[in-house]
């Protein structure tokens, strides 16, 4: 990617500031745009963007070559609909939310014809949010997915992934927005599903005097941002609900088969559960 | 806890041996006993025991004080049955076993009347087994729970407390066997089971393209000793599928919710997972 283009990042929370900050010190001009004063003045003091400004206009956006966008979904959407003028024509704009078919196909029907929108998810997201918790470290080894539609060029598909890899992701993969959708809502919302259920099922604050590891481990996530999960739930909600039922299908295998000591199927679904897991050693 | 003491070690798997090794490295003459010829030979090897044998025999047995055992729950009890004439009299036996009530009351009952046992539980077990594996920084600052019942006496409570100290547990807990048969089931059996029924839900190899780090999190355990768990698991039956129920109708109560678009469910509990979640950073 020519070290010309200039890159803007609109939202500066954990995960914009972090792809200002990587980006500039790889030699990109990178510009900022949050909704607050104080988060554009803490990027430009932090050297991580060149320029910044809590104003939409069309002096400012059309500068950029390359847009990310770094928004809760539903606000993205508002984004483009309310400012899509202000952008460069010939731009590529790209994304980091969570949910893609809801988001992507109703973006590309909306954007003007000399500006193409490819969408991409790094699977970077951390239990913590805003720009002091911005980390570059995050995205070393990480994945990092592009989901293409047929409305997108290979140019833009390949800018998508050039970015991955300047970023630091350790594999980039490129799915179809319904591919990535029903994996995410495997991997990534039925985690955190799993984590503040089990987190909401025992009130007691002497818990932490008993447990041991594997507990700490499961409800890490359960420490969970309450204004963006529910949005990406709720735009992910037919994937996510299948992903749901699948796991408890198999929970209630594994009760069914304790409760009437069928000591065989325990096992299996260990040896099956082990073999499994082995792809995920890193 | 004097350091005339001699202290047995009956099983060198991975907690087994690793109790040897820190208490030797304290300085307390350790005895070894392990089914495997090839065991005993590395802990005496690697100088984690004075001495060690294969063969139960009464003049072997007798000259130890305290006895800690680190088997599966069946084959404790199956030992004592057979061995218990070996004990030296005045002997306090303790345990590292997971489930408590059904080994406790049984292994109480059937004693000698000159020897008493004193239950313990380290919650520093690990996905891994064998005296290979051994780790004593397993139990920096982990959590040592020890399940008296009103058969024990204060001074073997006191021992089995200083035995965790000495290992270096951060915290060290009476409960009874109910109530720590209760917490285990939640805090461990149940994450287990969850971390299986995961892991059974989706037959994938591509899965590890796309993850981030919540399912590698959710999983770690997942790579389970099937051998030991389903006997863990149909020990502490009863609690088990309680807490399994109990998890089930929050995990319920949830994806109701996200069915429901109803946003303030969902919202609610995360915050509540949020806050009780906080007394579990380290």
């Amino acid at each position: 990617m020519d070290k010309d283009k200039k890159i803007l990042i609109v939202g500066l929370g954990m995960i914009g500031a972090s792809y200002a900050e990587k980006l500039h010190s790889c030699g990109w001009f990178t510009g900022g745009i949050s909704a607050r004063e104080s988060t554009v003045k803490k990027a430009l003091d932090s050297g991580i963007i060149d320029c910044g400004t809590v104003d939409v206009t069309k002096e400012f956006v059309s500068q950029f070559d390359i847009v990310v966008f770094a928004l809760y979904p539903k606000l993205f959407i508002k984004w483009v609909q309310e400012h899509q003028d202000c952008l460069k024509s010939g731009a590529t704009i790209t994304d980091v939310t969570g949910v893609k078919c809801s988001v992507v196909y109703r973006i590309q029907k909306m954007l003007r014809s000399d500006v193409e929108f490819i969408a991409a998810h790094p699977m970077a997201g951390r239990e913590l949010s805003g720009i002091d918790n911005r980390n570059t470290k995050v995205f070393e080894g990480a994945n990092f997915i592009v989901t293409p539609t047929p409305a997108n060029t290979q140019k833009a598909i390949d800018t998508a992934c050039e970015i991955g890899r300047i970023l630091g992701f350790g594999n980039i993969s490129i799915l179809s927005p319904e591919e990535h959708d029903e994996m995410i809502a495997f991997l990534s919302q039925l985690t955190h599903c799993i984590a503040v259920s089990l987190m909401c099922s025992k009130d007691s604050a002497h818990l932490v005097d008993y447990t041991g590891d594997s507990f700490r481990d499961l409800t890490r996530i359960a420490n969970i941002n309450e204004n963006m999960w529910p949005e990406l739930f709720s735009m992910n909600k037919i994937q996510l609900l299948e992903q749901m039922e699948l796991f408890e299908k198999e929970f209630d295998r594994l009760k069914d088969a304790i409760a009437a000591d069928d000591i065989d199927t325990v096992k299996q679904m260990m040896i099956t559960s082990t073999e499994r897991r082995k792809l995920f050693n890193k």
